[in-house]
Formats: C-alpha cells, sequence, structure tokens
C-alpha cells in the first residue's frame, strides 16, 4: 500500500463518517512517526520510498542510539552507519543479538535474512584502503534485502588487474566503484561496461585531495557517460541507490 | 555479441590458422575506432557500453563537427551536446536532415524514430531557469531510445506544487530532478517516492550559488538516501543513466 | 485565511459530501497554482508565507517573462528581479504600464501603492557602489506595502558618516545593511544599534573579494551578536525578511 | 536611556560646569567598559543593543573565565558560550551557583529567571545530531527573557513528520530552523509560514559537507524568500536575532 | 590639528557657552563629510588618517563620477582609480585638465604639483605584465605628494637582472613588489634587502593561478620574513602604505 | 660555456687586471639582461637552463610584443606563447617571416629548422578539445630544435583506443599526455608505460570541471607513481620539460 | 657594513692578490652561513636583511631546536617561534638560560636586553582570545630590540572602548592591529588613524570563519586604504615588518 | 621482455596449440595479478612501466600490511610508505630483516643493494621542516635502485645559502626541489639549472599556506619554465619521476 492509497482510505474514512475532521487532522499528524523525544521515529518511510529509516551514527550519544534500537526493534532489519566502536560496545551491553561490522562501522538487528541471489550488486574499490566504504555498502545492501559482492584493489594503474576480472564483473546487475586519489576506475568500468554504475568517492589519499575532493571532482567529471556519484566515503547511500534500481527491476517483473 | 565474445572469436581465428598473429594484432587495434584524423570515432562503444558516441560539441570547432557528423552518419542516432547556435547554423548548411534544439542545445542525426513508450523517464525542474537542462536529458533519452517528460516549476518553496503532482511523478520508471540554487528538490522528492532518481545541479542562481556549486553539494549531503548526484548542468548525463537503467530493466525481462 | 483554514474547510466539504473523494484529490492539485506550460504560477503563496510569487528575471527569455506578467496582472502588485534592460524593453512593449528600475534591475507592476508609513526599513550601504544591490531592496519592500529609505555611503573607513547619522539609523524598525569588500558595517552598526538587522555582502570589490565571498565570510562571522545575513548581492531576500519582522510587528498589534 | 540620551547629558554637565572638559574626556572613555587587563568588559552595550555583553568561552583560558565571571556577577544574566566541560569544571568549582549545560556548551549565571512567555521562540532542528546547536539556542533566548521550545528531528526526508507539526509551527513569533547535511529544512519551512526565520548550518554531515559548507551555502541560496542565515553552529546569533525581533514587536506595542 | 584636538576644541567651546549643545550635536554630524545625495564626501578623512578621500572608480556611473570631481575640485589633488577608458572619456569632457593614465586606469587632478625627492618608493615588478598595477601605484604616490620609480622586469626565473639593480634597489626607504604567478619576487627581495616591502600579488598569470589566489597565498606564506602583503592588483593600496611608512619617517624628524 | 665558468673567467680578468673592479661589478650587472625599457630580455637564459627567454603573450600589449621580437630576432628561435589572432596580425604586419599557429595560439620566428629526428617526444590528447594546448606544446618542442608527434582523442571512455595504439606510444623517449574533465588518462598511461611522463591538465570540461581544477587534483592524486603534472593548459610547460629530459639524455651520451 | 660593501671588499682582495680566484669562490660560499647537517645556519642574515635568523620552532624535533639553539648562542638575541610546551621542556632542560611564553609559545635566549623607549610599537587586539598571537608579537619585537605595548580587547561590537584608547593608540609610530573573525578591527582603526599599519588575521572564531580565511579576506579587502597584511596568526611577521619600518625611522634621522 | 612481447608470446603460443584457447583467456587473467584476498599484488607492474608494486601504508592495517610482505618477499626489494610507527613496530616483529625510517615514515625489504653512483638525484629542501619528505624521497630512490643525495635547508629567503651550493647541485643528472611555504625554490632553482626538475610542495607552514596548498599553487605557476609538480608531500612520486628520467637515460645508452 503506497501513501497515496493510505491518503484516499483516509479521505474515505471521513466521508463516510466514520472519522471526524479533527480525528482526520489528527491522524494525518500521528501517522507517519513516533516521537521519542529527541527522534522522531519514520516510521511511514518505508510506505513512501520503500526503505526502512536507518540511523545516522555520527553526532548522536550512545544512550540516544540505544533508545532507538530499542523502539525500532521488532519491525524488522535496523541498520546504524557511522558507530564507533566505543558506541557499538555501549548499545551492545544493552540490546543483545547485535552485530557490528568494525571494518564498516555498521550496528545491525538482522531480522529478516537476505536470500542470496547471485549477481545482484558488485562493489569494485580501487585499493585495499578503500574497504571500510565497500564494506559499509556490502552490509547496507543486505540489511535491505539484496546480496552484494565486494571485487577489491582493481586501480587503473595496473589495468590488467581490472581487464582480467572484467567477464566477473559483466554478470552483476548494478555497479558500485569505489576509488579515492583521482577516482579514474569509474571512469574506465563506465567505459568498458553497459550497467547502471554508482560512483563512491574515498577519502584516502593525501595532499591535494582534499578529503576525497580529487576524486569527487574527478568522477563527477568523468569522461564515461552516465556515471552517476554518491557523496565522499558514502557507502551506505550507494546501496541505497543500487538497491532502488533492483527493486525498480523488480517492479518491472511483477 | 559483447566485446569479450568478440575477444574470444578473434582468438579462435588466430588458433585455426584463419588469422596470422601478426593481423591479430592489427585487428585489435583497427576495430574499436576509425581514425579521422583530428579524432577517432570509437564505433566499438555501442559493444561495450551500450550507447553510441556522442559528440560533446563546446570546444570543437564547426569544421571539426561537420567532419564528425559526416563520418558517423548512416550508422543510427547521432547526438552533439553543447552547440552553440552559430555552430549549429555551420553545420547544418553542410549537412540536411540535422534537428537543432535551441534551448537544449543539442544537434541531432535522428535515424531511428523512437517509440513512445509511457512513462519511462520523468523529468522534474525546480524553476523555469532549469528547462534548457531539462531540454538536454530529453533529447538525449529520445536519441537513446527512451521517452521522457519534463514537469517544470517544482521548487519546494512552493510545496503544494510539487504534492499535487506526485501522483504523476509516482508513474515513472526512473526519475531526473534537476535544480539550481540550494537543489533541495531532490532532497524532498528523494524522500517522498521509491523510484531510482538522479538529481542534476545547474548553475542557476547567484552570489553564494557559485555557479551551481551550492546545489551541488546541497544534492551530495541530501538527507534522502538513494539519490545519486551528476556533474552540474549534465543533463545528458543524467540522461544516460536514466537509459543504463532502464535497460538494466529491459534486460532482466528478456 | 491561512493555508490550514483552507486544509479544514476541505476535509469538512468533503465530510459534508458537498466534495467527493476524487473531487477532493483533485481541489488539492489544482488549489494552490496554475500551470501555463513552462511555469507554475504559485498562487496559493500569499496565503502560506504572506508574499505574492515574485519572479526571478535571470535565466527566462523575454517571452518566458511576458507570459507571465499576462498571467499574473489583475491580482495585485507583480515584482520581477534581475531584468536586465534588453528584457525590460521587451516586455514592456507588449505590457503597458510596467515600471523599469534601471539601478535595481526590477520591472514592476504596480496596483496597490504603498501608503508611506515613517521609520519602517531603513537601508545602508558603504559606498556609492551599492546603491544597485540597495534599489532592488528599496523596490521590493514597496512591492510588499512598506516604505523604505536608502542612505548611503556610510562606510567605516570613515566612521564619522556613521556617526554622525546614528541618530536618524535608530529611527528605523528594521535595518538592511549593504556593504561590499570586507563587510565591516554591519559589525559596526550591529554594535551600535538595538533594531534587527539584516547584512546584505556585495560584490563590490577585486581581488581577493571573490565576487562577495570576503563580504559574506565577514558578516556570518561579525563579532556583533544577532547580525543575520542574506545571499551577496540579495537585496530582494533582505527586503522580504524585512517585511516579514514587519507583518510580525503588526500581527502583534492587532 | 539610550547612549544618545546619555551623550546629551554629558554634553550638558559640560556646558553646565558641572564637568570639567578634561572631566568630560575622561568619563567618555571610562564609562563603557571596565578594564580587567586582558578584557575589557563592556558594560555599555546594554544601552546600545539591547543586550548584556556574552562571553565566547573558546580559545579563553579557564582562569580568565573565572575572571570574567567574577566581574560580571551581581549585574543580571551572564551567558558563556562554547565552554568545554574541562573548562566549567575549574570555574563552577571557584564560582557557587553557575549552571553548566552539556549537550549546549553553555556556562550561565542566571539572576532573573525568564517568565515563561507562550509560542516566542520555536527552534526545529533537521537532525538529532543537530541538537547542541539547538540547546545553544534555546539556553541564549532564556538568558535573554524570553522562552524558546525545540522541536526536533523534522528533516525533510521525512516531509510527513514536518507537515504533521506544521500548526504548532505556526504559534511561534519567530522561527529558528537548525540542520546539517544540505540544509533544505529551511527552504521547505520558508516556503510554507510566514513568520520571521533564522536560519542556522549545522556542521552534521561528512564528506562534501565540508563542516557545514554545503548547508549554509544551501540556506544562503534558498528558494524561499525571505530566509535569513547565521554562522555555522551559531546557535548563539540565531538567538540574538529572534530576541531582537521579539524586541522590535514589544516596542511597537509600548 | 589631529581630530583630537578638534573634539576638544568643540567641547571647549560647548562650555565657553559660545557654541549651544544642539549646536554642537549638530557640528560633530555636519564636520566630516559633505553629503551629495548618492556619495558622502569624506572631508575629515585627511584629518584624521592623513590622505585625501579616493574615489573608487569601478561600480560607479560616469555621472556619478562627474558629480564627485566637481565637488571636490578646488581642496586639493583628486583621485580616481579603476576607472575605464570610456568612464575617462564621459568625465573628461564635462571636467576640464583631468589627466588620464591608460596604463594605470587612473583620472586625476593634480593641483599641487609633488617635488621629485629622490629614493623615496622603489615599485619592482616582476613582469611586464604587471606594468599596470605598477603605474597605479606610481600614480597614486605622486597624487600623495611622493616620488616613486618603477624598475619592472625583475623576476627571479631569471635571477640576475635581480641581482644586477640590487645596488640600486637598496636605495629607496620602502619597496613595492609587484609580481603575478608565484609571487616569488617578494620571498627572494625580502631576504636581500632590509627595508619596509609591500607585496601585491596580481592575477598575471593562468591555470592554477586563480587569478592571482596563487601570488597572494606565496606572498602570505613567504619565508622572508617581514614582507607585507596587500590586495590582489591592489597598487592603490600599497601606494598608500608606503606614503604612511614615508610620512611616520619624516613625523620622526621633525 | 655555462654560468659559473664564465663567472671564473670574470674573476680571472679581475685578478689579472685586464678589468677593473669597477668594470667587475658593471659586467656582473650588464652581462646576462638587455633593458629595453618595460623588458629586460634575458639573454643569460640559454646559459643559464639552456632555454632562449620565451615571449608570455598574455597581458603584453602589440607594440611590446613587436619591440620585443625586434630586440630580439637575429639571436635564434624566437617563440610568444598565448598571443591572440589580434595581437598576432599586428605584430607581423611589423615583423615578417613570423608564423602564427592560430590553434595553438604561438606566434615564431624560426631561425633554425629542426632536424626531425623521429621518437622524441609523444604528445597524447584525451579529446579533440585538448587540441589547442598540444599544438602549444608541440611547436615549442619544435622551436627548441626537437621533434614531436601528437596522437590525439585517446580517453580512456573508449580504452581500445588506447590501447590500440600502446605499441606507438612506447616509441617515444619522452610522453606529454594532455587532457580534461577527470584526467585519467595519465593515470591509465601512467600505468601502462615505463618513460619519464608529463601531465598536463585542461580546462576542456563544465561544471565541477572548475576551469581544469578537477583534472588537476585528478593528475597530482593520481594512482599511478612518477607522474609528475604542469600548470592547467600548460603545453609551453610541458614541452620545456620534455625538452629538459631529452637534453639529459644528450648529455649522458656526449 | 652591507653585503655589498662585503662583496667589493672580496673582489678587491682578490685584485690585490691577498685571495686567489679559488680563494674567492670558497669564501663566496662559506661566508653567508654555517652548516650544521640538517640546518644551515644564515649568519649573514643580519648583514643582508637586518635581522637575525630566527628559528621556525614548528616541524623541527627537539634535537634540532637544541642543536641550532647550541650553535647560535654567544652571537645576540635568539628567537624561536612556534615551540611547544613539550619542546619547550626538552631545550630549556639541556640549556640553560632560557625563557619560555607560553601564551606565545617563543623560546628565547636574551643577550642584550632592550632599552625600553616609548611609543615604539602598540599592538591592539581585538579580543582576549587573540592575546597569543598578540605575545608573539611583543616578543618578537623585544628579540629585535623594540619595546611593544598591547592593548587587549577592542573588538568594533563594543566601538567605544576602541574610541575610548584612541588618543592612547595614536602615540605609537607602528600599529600592529590583530583580530580573528570578521576581522573589522583593522578597517575602523585602518580609517581613524594615520600610521603606519599592519593587520594580522587570527583563527579566532568557528564555522564561515574557516581557520582565520573570514578575517583575511575582509583585512584584504579593507575599505581602509594603506592596510597591509600578514599570513594568519602570524605575529612574529607583523613583529619584523614593524621593526624595519622603525629601523627605516631611525636611518632616515641617522 | 615488456608487456607487448609477452603478449605476442601468447598469441603464438595459442597459435601453435601449445596454448588452448581456454587456457589462453585464463593465462590473460591470471599473469598480472595475484589476488590474496584485500590486495591484487600486481607482479605485472615491473613488466609495464618498470617499477615493483609499491606499498601505499596509510589506510591498511597492521595485519594486511604483514600479509602483503609476505607474500611480497624473495622478489626484490619492496617498499612501503607512510608506515606509521606503531604498525612498522607490529610488522617488523612478525617480518624480520625490515627496515623502518622514523623520518621518512618507509618501511624496506631491500634484498638487492644499490650500487652508489655518483650524482644520479640530487634532492634539495628549502628548511629543515621538509626532511621528512626528502627522506621518503631518497629511500624510494634506493629501493629503485638509484643514489640520491639530500642538500637540506636552502630555502631562498637565504639566497647565498642557495647560490654557495650550485655548484654541487649542477652535477645531479636530476634535482627533486622540495618545499614548503610559498615554494619559491623550485621557481629560483629553475631558473639557474637546465637538468630535468621536479618540484614537491610540502604542508610545512601555516596559515594561508592550507596544508600546502601554497606551495603547490606557486609550483604550479612557477615563471621558471620546465617545473613539473607532484603531489603535496609526495616524495615518492618525485622519485618514482626521477628514475623514470635517469632510465631513460640509461635505456638511449644501451
Amino acid at each position: 500500500m503506497n501513501a497515496n492509497t493510505e491518503l484516499e482510505s483516509l479521505l474515505q474514512a471521513v466521508q463516510d463518517g466514520r472519522t471526524s475532521v479533527e480525528q482526520g487532522v489528527e491522524q494525518l499528524r500521528d501517522l507517519p512517526f513516533q516521537d521519542i523525544g529527541h527522534t522522531k521515529i519514520d516510521r511511514h518511510r518505508m510506505l513512501r520510498n520503500g526503505f526502512p529509516e536507518v540511523i545516522y551514527g555520527s553526532g548522536k550519544t550512545p544512550e540516544q542510539l540505544t533508545d532507538i534500537f530499542e523502539h525500532m526493534k521488532g519491525r524488522g532489519n535496523v541498520l546504524a552507519t557511522r558507530v564507533s566502536p566505543e558506541k557499538a560496545v555501549f548499545v551492545r551491553e544493552r540490546i543483545p543479538g547485535l552485530e557490528y561490522n568494525a571494518l564498516g562501522r555498521t550496528l545491525t538487528a538482522m531480522e529478516q535474512q537476505v536470500e542470496p541471489r547471485a549477481n545482484e550488486v558488485g562493489i569494485l574499490t580501487a585499493g585495499t584502503s578503500d574497504l571500510g566504504v565497500a564494506e559499509e555498502a556490502r552490509v547496507t545492501c543486505e540489511m535491505l534485502g539484496r546480496s552484494a559482492t565486494i571485487c577489491s584493489d582493481l586501480g587503473v594503474a595496473g589495468l590488467h588487474r581490472l581487464l582480467g576480472t572484467l567477464d566477473q564483473i559483466r554478470q552483476y546487475s548494478v555497479l558500485i566503484v569505489i576509488a579515492g586519489m583521482e577516482g579514474a576506475l569509474s571512469s574506465v568500468v563506465g567505459g568498458l561496461v553497459e550497467q547502471p554504475l554508482i560512483a563512491v568517492p574515498t577519502s584516502v589519499g593525501y595532499g591535494a585531495n582534499f578529503n576525497g575532493l580529487s576524486a569527487l571532482l574527478g568522477m563527477l567529471t568523468s569522461c564515461a557517460s552516465g556515471v552517476t556519484v554518491v557523496n565522499i566515503d558514502n557507502g551506505f547511500g550507494a546501496a541505497c541507490a543500487a538497491c532502488k534500481i533492483l527493486r525498480a527491476i523488480d517492479n518491472a517483473h511483477s
């Protein structure tokens, strides 16, 4: 049931007299989120854009994180990103059953196991140092019910590494390409394959890299057409975009 | 036939003795492009990433543009972007049958008409001033065989304009959201719909807009998850990305 | 009647059966704007945030401007900003009765004359070169029904000019301070007066001024507390903010 | 008594012979501040711009902070911002009765309790992570004798959260909107309400957020007219601006 | 008579009854400048900081420039900087006797000829392309009663050119060093001479020069201690600073 | 004879009494350059760093250019870069025998024909739009006595174009790689070949290209080790660097 | 004896045969510095530009600092800037008699006491937080034999504090104005006094201050003419520039 | 044997039937690298661009570093850059025989001692604080079989230090010039010598140095022609470029 249908139901209920005008106004206000003081949990998001709300861990206190996990549990997979090891320890001591991915810095409550389906999302990294971002992307895909595979260390300075894995790369429905420094990997892959490709610049590098700006600009100005870009180090966002595409494919089938 | 198959055929021919080693090296070199002096026309691109080569008109002389159009004609749709009115006049005087879109600044030779299919790409703009970029995106979609519809002037300062067209927006398989200034439209739409969404920052605005930087940063840091971004004013790139997704949908069907 | 009330009326009409559900959905969509193809005129804006929609002239063709003026006429004052002299000539030839302010680059259809009230908005400029921005602000105030006075050339390099007009400055209900270069005027005035003060950085200056960036940063980091800032050269925005404050004062009275 | 009146009194006293010329010069110098060595306490500020001097805690030693608090006590509310927990402990051990707000990092000596008045300042945040800035704003309002209410977690990615609280939001005389990432909340709220609105960009976010630059540029280029902006994370400045507007309203009444 | 003395006189006159309190306030306001509508001519500046007010020509209309020249004439040398050739023609047609320096873009009314004194200001340029800025500096010096000499084309890529003129360079009381590109000339000269040295970055260069930013940063971070810097292309400002130093020398003598 | 030897000769002549101390000082000053007023022609540069002085045409008047050409003629090849067509016409009307390259914007007086030697400098461009920079590099090489060959349009979006010309590319002693947009070509080539490689970012592209900044940062952060970079669009500088390497090779031979 | 005289002496000795050519070359090389391995102590600097070499402490190891102090002792005052407390402890344990200024982070060996002379350098700060930079400037002045006085906390938000100390400020021969945030103090002081004024931007502030960039740009674009600027937080450089001016005054007297 | 020859051998083997088509495809994939999970070791790089793969230590865990060292040992010199002391201890405890350079932060397994050859690479630094980058460059040269000599502390503020070592500097085949602050050393040296010169900007400095940006821009815009630049602090990259030039010299000999 999408949000529009729900709106129609509400109007219908008002017209039928089952719901008073005041109640209608009230429901409109209450439905979409649950206010727990510091945070409004957005229960409606799944209806609107197809994803559960995800907790952005940075800038939240360990207490707030624990609170949110407690209010969200029992309603499907819960994912928190950018969770430091210290905060993870704090929350896990209070809420059992959470899993922490140290490389990707994600804290998760997995209630619905993903059924592995082959070749959904291929995650390519230019270097070993990009693996943290790749893990964030992989875990996010799994929390959203998709399977993802990481192919690491394919940077263009050793083009043969990339060309040698091209056959494998071409099997995935959607590609996420993660690279720091000049971010050239997305241009080269984008010129060689025909799948949708989401590029993630990383802050790997130094000097004129400017915390990922060089890779970001490189990917935005890529000479390969059709490459899209998300924020620096944003493995989570890339995974969401990839899953949106997979869902569009599924929707077209059904 | 994808590029990999072609490589296998060539190796097979070498093994069978139908092709000598020298010829093999030669073919490897000759196949993928045609050298016309100033430009190497990339005939292979369609095989590799599924799109014909597109001519980037800015920075090329009218003579070079004419030359390239002449060498590419008769092989499907040809698209040149960023073509100034002056250059368009020059080329059209020499090559009949080209069409010029003044708002989108595209010059095209359409050989295969696109069959209109409903609801493929929805192109949303925040303001009337973003229409040039929207037109570039629309024409590119059509040259790649897809139909696209523009819904203009939906900026978030008048949220009711957007909410009132939400039903229509939700019909499209893929969305392109074009906005200048702070680029907030992509965040708001991204929070309301579930389709793949490609955001295009435009250089519309002034002052601290810095030629589109404000919209670019706004879209990259969007609080709506799964929004991907292309370069400032890059309607062409957004259209390519949208068409890649449509093809992924088609491929999954077939 | 504010937007909320209108929503309640609509819901009431649906409940009463005077309006069907389908009509309700339709009205929700139709009310707030009028679609004239390239532009959606936001008729609802006055209801929502108290101002008529204003036309941002830059990036629109003369034909589009003319079109929009024609559709908006007869419904109160109409203001277009950033209108080049060439466009102004074009539109005025087609629509009689418009006024063009060459310094402020505004094109206006004044239907409701402003009754001059003393001391509403004081507009201070640091130099003569800031007068264009000041004019844009003054005209905007008048179109929104407020009277505004410009005091020009008060830059802090000649502090006595400022101190000598301090008595006058203290009469206005709201102040707009316009300055380029280092923008210090807003800090000095902000430290001397107690009224609400809106600072407008201008692109006047050269070199490390970077098109107004120096004044913008200076005003944002002002050591005088309570100074707020709008975009570079944005006289229009400052006037809107000033008029919002005046309306808040009026509302509190009534 | 405003500063101008005081100047007239002084001149009058000189004319009457009650004050010698030398004394006049001396008084002009002594009146406005008290020199305690490292700092000149600005006793005159309340007269000039209506606010007591506020202590900017960052970059001052714990000893200096203690010193200043001691010299300012007994003269009304005293507020220090950007005070680290370590400094707060140091000062509170030496001066009893101070209150420390850990989230907002404010240290205060409240001598005049604020009488709660409804609906003065509404403080809206886009996310839970923006609460520190919101607390700084709230405490500042109270120190200046105004009451302020925080509505948190209204980010535009979940538009229903915002729309559901719109009625409440419309009650406040002045709004402060605090958001990081792309800062779109100020555009959307600015398009929906008619009150004066002060936007505070925060450094919440990562990557191309560039420590709040994305939100700052987004708010400055907002398509909603009449939004004004203060410095990144500057909850204090926004509160001062809001209180200036409230005082303008009060002044107009009286 | 400096500004302080003047203030004492005024107070004295008030005490003596020669001036009423009202007149005192009035005089304080009237003395320092003359209001000609768009501009407040700062007659007091000479008293306060020792220089006549100078007209910043950019951003003023030809009519405004003419107006200001007319009001300032007969009161000593008048200097306008950044005057385009077109504006210069306009003003000179209306006011006879003005001189225009096309390279330095200055328009001047010289009433007091400078008596040439040897070795006051030495102006060094790195390249021929920096001569415009050098001319602006030279003319400004002369308008302020100082003599200046230009030594051009001493860029460090040909170090012998610089070393060969070192003896001459060491004769000047103050040095202005003008350079674009990387601005290294100021570091090298600053390491070789002991005079006060004012560096002027210019926008000469291209690419990563970013309109003078490279030279500006280079001069600010100069490894030669005691180099001070003015704005990009600001020959006028450098000349003012040099003349302030010469006056300090003269004052110490007298 | 290098500059050191020359210095010894001068000291020897002073010791022998053939040159007086005063003359010694004088010669030291006069030798290295010839002062023609606005410009000091650096005759010594060939001795010092092996290249004749080159005229940077931008920012010089046509008259100055003509002057410099006249004073430099008869002393070997003369090269002026960044000469606009208008200036070229002016100079060529006054000085016969000069050649103008419209694409590379160079004006040259070739006195010593370069003997073509195979495979000295290979100049690779990513796109047709980079040809202007490539021409500047090629002409510079020839003026310095080296032969250079341009291979254009090898951008990585069509990797086969590059791989197909790899054999040819590997023949050159030094490579110059010219690319705009993300500048990825230098990373890919740098990973495939072993020669010295000088990368030139160009301002080709738009949006987040920021006039070549994206390519500049991309090349500086290249993951291929040993790539060096010159300024944006600086074909001249790259050619000089390439010729320095060729001379180092020649010197080692001899 | 300046560097030029020394050169002549050397040439004379060569001509007289007192010095051989080889010795001449050797002396030219040996004179100006002493190589202690990691560092070349520049003994000549005093001759050339009138200041002893100063040690930049940041980025040097404690051992290197100790080494350099040991080699420089006994030759006048020695000053090291940017010395962290930890390094200071290390060096002082090994070299007795050094003084450490914790606020200004200077480590000094004072061999020649400065005779206090009144009114040489006035150091003005906008806020208490700028005192560290002021101390660095004050200590540097003393090490160079000049006396300096700090007047702190004169920021323009409390203009009366500044105006009340104006008489005192006008006594100094040279002014150093130190301010963070928007740096407006230098504009206001520059408009009120006639002495040479050196502005030092500081990194005090937050948000859009960008580590001092806002103050730097503000001071560079100051509307007060003749203000010169040094690097952010560079109290040392400002002091050197001030002392150069004092020396120029002294030289003119003698 | 270069990569091309190897390709021909493979094709030949396929034609001869010694290798099947499937094996051919397999070998093409396997040859160039060895996959150890997180990293693909690029064994082919030596063949392709003449250097062994180098380990970028930053961003890799100590475990990953140990792993890579273990897989690379016994195949020539192994170099890891940007290795923190903590990581170095970890790896050296597990793999005996590694050497750690604390200043240059390199960890190395030297299997082939470099035979010292005179005058190959001269590494010049502007200050003592640049020595870390210089050490990284020196160690890299040695790992690549070249000898390198460091001449430190030659900054242009003490020009005599540089001129006194000019004879020595002119002996090296290739120069690496390392400087922070304004980076002027590369311009001055580049104007005095004729060898290939690679400039390395360093992050030494503060304030408007912006972590090396000032030196980077200064070197890119150098007025000395033929200077090439690598990334900020990239001693490794400069050494690679220098060694490429030395190899080009060697190749030309053989």
